[in-house]
């Protein structure tokens, strides 16, 4: 598990414990009422372990409701379409989690503030995401439905910023036909890119 | 101007100090230690006068670093590409100025506990952002680009949506080469959402 630090050995079951206090207690009392000092006492461990794990109210709070879960396995259904309404299906399911809307907002103002929180999430949460996508496209690639490789980072940018955006600061309701549009435009925008980057000698044509 | 309350007459010069001043000290001291007082010190105004106009200090802020710039007119290209390859650069040039990228991760936050500032957000800021789409829609249906008309508001989702999470949630670099390609994507994204809800009798099948 890439997020212990320094790679000792840990009891999982006190791992599991705090992370499932969080939750819990996120769900109870709202993230900003949300204390460290609770989640020691209900999850009966010490402060100290706590913060040996993470540094602060955020990370802790991060790793419970969004990165803690696993990513779901590629679903290789056969197209690039497929494969990316697969992903951002599992990935609407996670963010729209109420707990993961209490938190986010309060994590992106973290984030901007706080550079090992940042660093931390760029290193395991972020990478993750974005290798799910190199994957996708790689595949793509393979089966000949993109002219070259598109950079994953835009790619996930596309399909998972958009949507954050919708989730964490447009606070828009998001339903499952939304989630299947914004995965028509990623994917032919993915498809645009390849074009624009590979398709074509010059590289940097504008298309139309 | 949408954003005076109950359309009484009011001094522009004090709009004009007070928003300035706010700039300047965001720029001088950071959003997170600016104040109201300091801003009402330095314009020379009292505090009443800032808080007729504004609810607090987010809002003041919000307002003079991302609402107050006019939108540019829409640029009309000819080309549903051009339109929002200016529109996103317009966007950029003020989205990734310092005071906004020092304000946003804290306004994303604020918007999410605060229904009064994220009513006043949707209503003014948003809804001219996506008048804005809807005008570029509407030319590229007219000219034949697009099989029909799509949601503004998932049109204005992927190009900006897109652009807030590179720059307000992931704190990325965001240069020339990549506004130009999140346009290309965008486009793409677009006509693909308008073959899919327009192109196809069925309306609901899959591309590809």
């Amino acid at each position: 598990m890439e997020r212990q630090r320094g790679g000792r050995p840990r009891d999982s079951r006190v791992d599991h414990k705090i992370l499932q206090t969080t939750r819990e207690l996120i769900d109870e009392v709202g993230y900003p009422a949300l204390t460290v000092d609770q989640v020691a006492a209900r999850a009966g461990v010490g402060k100290a372990a706590i913060y040996r794990r993470y540094a602060s109210k955020a990370e802790m709070a991060f790793v419970a409701t969004m990165h803690e879960q696993q990513l779901p396995p590629p679903a290789d259904t056969g197209s690039l379409h497929g494969d990316l309404l697969a992903l951002v299906r599992a990935f609407h399911a996670r963010m729209a989690a109420p707990a993961a809307r209490q938190l986010a907002p309060a994590l992106i103002s973290e984030l901007a503030v706080n550079p090992e929180l940042d660093t931390r999430f760029t290193d395991t949460f972020l990478a993750t995401e974005q290798a799910a996508f190199a994957d996708i496209i790689e595949q793509a690639v393979a089966r000949g439905e993109l002219a070259g490789p598109v950079d994953p980072a835009m790619a996930h940018l596309l399909l998972l910023g958009s949507l954050a955006s919708a989730l964490y600061v447009l606070n828009l309701p998001v339903d499952d036909a939304m989630v299947t549009d914004l995965a028509t435009a990623a994917t032919a925008g993915i498809v645009a890119l390849a074009d624009r980057h590979h398709g074509d000698p010059g590289g940097a044509a504008e298309p139309g």
